[in-house]
């Protein structure tokens, strides 16, 4: 971390400031330039509050050149990490060289509906079963999801199949409920609920954790700092599209978020072409571009009756559709030499 | 609501489509144009999705004219919403004609720290305490607030002056903590936790509902109806910055926000223009801003030792900054025909 | 277009108000719902300005259902546009199945400079030359390139190579010295320029008109409609980034605008991955993703030197790493069933 | 500025690296952290260009300290400037303690409408005159203002009421025609036609320098500099409102921008509330906060039938709304201790 004091600074003035920033093994190193004194913090400058530092009346400029996450820096740790989770032939793996496809509905919204989507997105070569049980809606008057009733179901489904699944969670109180639950999934708008992250990190649970709708990378590599500074490693971070200007698609899909992150981070990064876009005919475009661009997999809504869905209708593909992206995924998965399940 | 339906649909194919929307009261008005057929739906469209019905193969276009939400509509409420509470010397308001004028630090430190706060932003004319407890925070790493005993700290200075406390609440489990809060802080990154919403819904007391970072007003005022649908009445919107992409302020303050929430809701408007700048030589100017453009008062930080300060020390005001900021907004409340406590 | 009245019109007015509307060939349609009277425009409504009949006291609302752009519009030309000029072999394609790779620096710094990367990136597989003359700088104080003997020099490296040459027009004074020049560049900065627009559409040139920075698809295919208005159908649209709140990258490129720019507009779609993101190693992600999304081709810039480079050399591809790039393009053109000049 | 090298770069290639930098007067300090070495750049760096030496590969970041533009900087010109013109009774000013209001319509559109709008404004207390002759808009089949005749009207109206008039350049081959205006306007969409800054800066005429719609404070403040380095300094920057993903209003206002402005340099600011919000009910509460923000005046539209103006109607205060706003802002004025003309 540098700081830049303010022109006419002493020395004096500047090591009595110092001494407030040495603690926690950090060193202040000082350099005199011609117009202002500068200071180099060394150390592990993580806790240190930049913010904080710039209302101080002698402080100019607070740069921060290490990045303040620790856990999540791929820095400390030069490997990709790859997540893995119990499925019905062996594991189900997201990164490493595995794309990891995650394929259902919006919504869980009857027994017949989410065994049969399961069925078909397996056939196709998903890896994973989503499937929305408690459903964050703008509206309070939408349908908010089936709630216990619909989470039991997609455990049905997941019994039929053997496809692991992944739903998102509403809050803590729910936590006893997704024991058998195998991905968690932390949806845009509770990306910086920190009471939700905090117990998640203490959870063993992998967490899909989506990017808000205006956060920028390193909050949400802060996001999973949260959780994993709890403990938590297994973390699948996704970006979902973020608030822009245009309204053409119901957000900007923001692909250079998968090379950015992927240097940050050595945690996987997937994509998710359907919330992102909100129109199921451009999914397929935007899922290839995704694995074109690096991700470590993608997440797809995908409804046997998407004109007659609960929720999000007009973003889902078909099972026939979805089978044909499948096929092309596959080739690009070659070009970028890693494979399907 | 009006939907277009796409070129070539007939005239059979749109009166079967529009039989799946005839519930709930939902009458369907049809229009022959010379290229399509053109549906509008009469009643209360509240709960109808429009997202959904863009799903449909037949549909060109969903329009909403009439507005999602209800309960915090000024259609159904044209006056004003006052909230009160009790106060020392009997109530205090935000709204109708009241100037709300809330300050104190962004975080509870030590009971000197919060009395002394307390008791110089009262003399200078502030009637509502905020402060800090649980605090969110982007890193895992940084001062999370005192907890519990910072509560009891701000409960503390309460019984001292005399002035109604705002805090934040992170997470329905410490719903019972707060009963002798005044007023719930929500902040901007629970904006849509929708869980945390629903609890305060059935709760009695006031709620200061922050904007997100990156929300329309139409869902901010779909916030507040959550809150509403549950009972509760009691809610004041904030402005405090949105994202851009300048960042010489942290946030931009988005002061056209007070005249258009009032437009379309009864609801009292306050703005927040420490945390929307981040600059404490800025907060004066955008105090001066929202009350010229008609909020109902201003949250401010205001600390008696900035420099010092565990958290946003660089936004917030010094005692005396904060006394000569609200003798001006007396005189801008004058020329509006409102008054300060 | 429709246009809902206010609650509270009468037929008479409604009908009164519709006779201003009738001219140009436009019939209106009535509609009466229980709550108002929505009135449909039929006819070319290109013309109809929305926004001035918002200002009349009896309007509600104004919602456009067809696009205000005619001759970009695919609805008018549904087979898609190819572009093409003459080349050393016959000609150089943009479209209808062919990626136009266009690579070279961002400023023509010296005869060896440009014929030499000229030579390098025909060699790679590119079939247009770029390389900036007159360059738009934030900074008075920046390099503005070598102006007229820049073009030159361009120009010689055309007669070197035989590839076609890109380059920026910055004022329509500069248009004769544009004689020799393939296909003229529109910068991000000056989509909105009119003056410029309306006299390239006088032009028979090939133009590359690049999206604004802030500017919405709908906006840029109505710069678009400047240039086909005035005869010239020779339009290439590029996407090169969109301004948001995240830093990491210059800009953010928004991938999706390209399967949203080809269901709207028959005009062919170019990605430019160097300016968008800023960073040289990013450009190889970005460019696959652009093939991958769709994209008519991409502009890519290479420098021989990027350390020594007078402009964007943090953005450049050496000819080595651009030569990589090209091989994996092939393979992503041939999966979509297209190809590489 | 400074300079962090990557870790691992010895002194002796920081030392060569360097030797580069050393011109036109900058000296280079070094500083030996724990990690890597950290270059500061002594001396004036406006010419030094950050992203080139991004590209370096041993360079990891370059922070700017000082900003980079210089003539309209506050620092070296303390004192605020005042941009005055000869009026019928002597000057009009902007600045300096005097609010400068800017009033007429969007467009000229008869002798007519401009002399009756210039008498009513003049009275209500406006001392300038605006009105579009040369009009940027969207669609190339929108109304694109009178030309050189509304130029004509537009000075007739200036002759009729003694008013200075404002009105928009959109080229640099009209300038001669712009020999009587009193004040050039640059719109917001050609804040970076720096072919036209360029002109104007041999101008000797003062420019109103509009915001570009995504352009950050720096790039205004550049676009000045463009202005100011070839010589002309009378300049008045203008916030028009800002692109953000909320679209109840045209644009965001950003008020901030004000204060902010104001602080880095020493040109007077305005604000124009129309086209920022394009409601003009909402134009008194944003013209009031802009002047509670510090303003030095604003520029607002007035129409005497708004309902049938050729362009912006709905964003038209008529006269008798114009005036009761003056009426206002006179004693916001008062309290900032400033006057209108």
């Amino acid at each position: 971390m540098i700081i830049a004091m303010k022109e006419g600074v002493s020395r004096g003035e500047a090591e009595q400031f110092a001494e407030t920033l040495k603690k926690d093994g950090i060193a202040v190193h000082f350099s005199q330039g011609a117009n202002r004194i500068v200071l180099g913090l060394v150390g592990d400058t993580s806790a240190v509050n930049g913010e904080n530092l710039m209302a101080h009346h002698l402080v100019e400029k607070v740069i921060r050149v290490q990045e303040p996450y620790k856990r999540a820096n791929r820095l400390f740790h030069p490997a990709g990490t790859t997540v893995e989770v119990l499925a019905a032939g062996g594991t189900a793996k997201i990164g490493g060289g595995t794309l990891g496809i995650i394929a259902g509905p919006c919504s869980v919204e009857s027994r017949e509906q989410i065994v049969d989507i399961a069925r078909a997105v397996k056939k196709a070569g998903a890896s994973f079963l989503r499937g929305g049980a408690f459903k964050p809606r703008t509206s309070p008057y939408s349908f908010q999801g089936l709630g216990c009733g619909g989470l039991d179901l997609l455990l049905e489904a997941k019994k039929e199949t053997g496809l692991p699944v992944v739903t998102e969670l509403m809050g803590i109180h729910h936590l006893e409920l997704f024991a058998d639950v195998d991905i968690i999934q932390v949806g845009a708008r509770n990306m910086q609920n920190f009471t939700l992250l905090r117990e998640l990190g203490r959870s063993k649970k992998p967490v899909l954790l989506k990017r808000g709708l205006a956060s920028t990378l390193t909050e949400l590599l802060m996001a999973a700092e949260y959780l994993m500074a709890g403990g938590n490693s297994r973390i699948i971070l996704c970006e979902r599209g973020i608030r822009s200007f245009d309204n053409y698609t119901r957000n900007v899909l923001d692909i250079s978020a998968v090379p950015a992150l992927k240097k940050q981070s050595h945690l996987p990064v997937i994509v998710d072409p359907s919330h992102a876009t909100g129109l199921s005919w451009m999914v397929p475009a935007m899922a290839k571009a995704a694995v074109a661009a690096g991700a470590d997999g993608v997440i797809v809504e995908v409804h046997n009756n998407p004109e007659a869905a609960l929720c999000d209708g007009e973003q889902s593909l078909t099972p026939a559709a979805f089978s044909l992206l499948m096929d092309s995924l596959r080739k690009y998965a070659d070009i970028e030499g890693k494979h399907i399940s």
